[in-house]
């Protein structure tokens, strides 16, 4: 007698992502070097720790619903106001709003097919059709073949991300200027910005304020607290409200509030782990060299190995989980050849570097 | 150029909370005795501060996005299947699933006329129609009219919360069996029972897994993790799959599963907070008692006093807060003329009795 809603009794039953924690439970592995979330392994900063530790006790306390001290902080930073800021649980979260405020059922959305599938999720969950650009054959996003079907299909909605994942490619700050006026004006441009720490400042694109442009940021990344659930918006006040009216008022977890403040206050943690990531990512380049598995040039936190087929990329990551190392690979052409690994500490890449050898040594790539 | 779809753009703006950190940037003052949230300030279990402080450098880990273990524990507690367990950022996030879920744009929802707001919100928000049973006179909840107006009316969701806020009334098992059966069996009824681990198990309704049933719990109440934002609901196999295709799966904080697992695993404390809870409302039934404002029975962590008129319930609220103690009011006839003090420690009681004496003093009542 009771059923859901036809639109949503219509939507696939998906799982955006197999955690690692269900591979542990599936494997009966006890321990996994975690390199398949792009997950930060430099961790958060220790005085962003320090704070979270003491607010432990205030717990009890809901978290500031306006996330007010945060955004005032993160208006600075990025020298905007204060309204054209939102705070969410995640890129995710702010995310599901875009989609659910600008794609109305039988709506449109676009994006590049095997980029980031939590904006699928969101635009079939809503009752919205999507529309994909393939990567370039380099493994870059094609920002012309995005701009061509945004042209032709008037999308409420062009998501990108950038610097990009799975691929880790980047358009510098001329090129996504050209991009951005080469949208149509009625499409908001969803900007993930969720890689945006690993690359400078000046080269990504200065503060954008129109309707049509809603950037994100988030604490998972450079800031090492994927688990704490918070990132923001920006975007214009006028978007700003209209996020508003339908968020979750009291969504954000307390301490994440606390973390995300001190580690804002921490520019020389995160200078570090940006320092950390580029070091990572040139030993990774390095191993691929050395193996035979020609390796993306990356502006993120993880490195892309080409195992020359798909079937072999999925090998490799299957023959890696056996050894406990944890790695994802993408699964959409001309990506699909290729497995991910994220940046990790110098004993994790050991380890990698270990059971990658061990992995081509039975199974040649 | 940009506009939100026209269903978001008829969405009225509404905060559904004011919370206490924009009070003290208003009213300038640097603390507040909080009595406003019905938070708990036995504060979570020490077990669970532990255990989360030694989780937070392990916050760079995203989650899991099953909450597999929490998930174990809670279907043990409740003597249910793991998968009729489904955990969110708080009752809040569940709310608005089941909102989105089962009531489609255009379709209805009844709840009693100034209970918790947040299930409004969600209903506006998804496009759906209220309806509103009033409050007894008596100021408990009228589930007869919820039945009468169900039957009339057909929603696709009644929203209870019981024990019930901001009431704080309460229908034990048998009343509470016979408002099910009554309920027309199209009707889903979205049982919120955030307030039911201050009554004793043997009173709140037996497992019931039928999709016409959703009930919830959250650490946030007794278990004293408000910030946290974790709850989770307990339903049917199927209603479970239908949120599972529309819920954030990584929305909930790591640290959060950490310490409600824990949390879990410390029954002694749970039942401290239980019995002070109680201590504290019969705390605040004398108070009332000795200073001529009647107060109701509760089964909840909050207490409503009886202040005469809506004017001097305002006033006294008003005033409490120039004086540091922060609490709330409902808004709502027949309740508005009452003001609502929540559950707490033997200090902050003497401190909202001691201001609360004060005001009187200047302001009779």
């Amino acid at each position: 007698m009771i059923r859901p809603a036809p639109a949503i009794e219509a939507i696939p039953a998906t799982t955006p992502f197999i955690g690692p924690e269900q591979l542990m439970r599936d494997s009966g592995l006890s321990e996994l070097v975690r390199l398949g979330a792009n997950e930060s392994a430099f961790g958060p900063s220790p005085k962003a720790v320090e704070a979270m530790a003491a607010a432990l006790p205030h717990l009890w306390w809901y978290g500031d619903p306006e996330s007010y001290e945060l955004r005032e902080a993160l208006a600075a930073k990025h020298d905007c106001a204060i309204e054209q800021i939102v705070v969410g649980s995640g890129i995710d979260d702010l995310m599901g709003l875009a989609v659910r405020a600008f794609v109305p059922p039988g709506g449109r959305a676009v994006t590049t097919a095997g980029s980031y599938p939590t904006f699928n999720y969101h635009v079939t969950g809503y009752g919205g059709a999507l529309s994909f650009a393939p990567y370039r054959e380099d493994g870059t996003v094609d920002l012309d073949a995005l701009v061509e079907i945004a042209r032709r299909e008037r999308p409420q909605v062009l998501y990108l991300a950038n610097p990009d994942n799975p691929s880790g490619s980047f358009a510098a700050r001329a090129r996504m200027q050209a991009f951005y006026e080469a949208l149509p004006h009625d499409t908001l441009l969803f900007l993930d910005e969720a890689y945006g720490d690993f690359v400078d400042a000046g080269d990504v694109l200065p503060p954008h304020l129109e309707d049509r442009l809603v950037r994100t940021r988030t604490f998972s990344k450079a800031y090492g607290m994927a688990g704490a659930r918070i990132g923001y918006a920006i975007a214009s006040e006028r978007n700003v409200r209209t996020f508003q009216k339908i968020r979750l008022h009291y969504g954000v977890n307390r301490n994440a509030q606390v973390g995300a403040l001190a580690s804002l206050a921490d520019p020389a943690f995160h200078a570090s782990v940006v320092r950390e990531t580029a070091a990572a990512r040139e030993a990774y380049y390095a191993l691929g060299a050395e193996l035979g598995l020609p390796t993306l040039p990356s502006l993120t936190n993880f490195v892309l190995f080409d195992c020359g087929s798909v079937a072999r990329a999925n090998l490799v990551m299957a023959e890696l989980l056996k050894r406990g190392v944890w790695i994802r690979k993408p699964a959409v052409a001309p990506l699909d050849r290729y497995v991910r690994v994220s940046a990790g500490t110098a004993p994790m890449r050991a380890a990698f570097s270990q059971a990658l050898r061990d992995v081509l040594a039975q199974v040649p790539v």
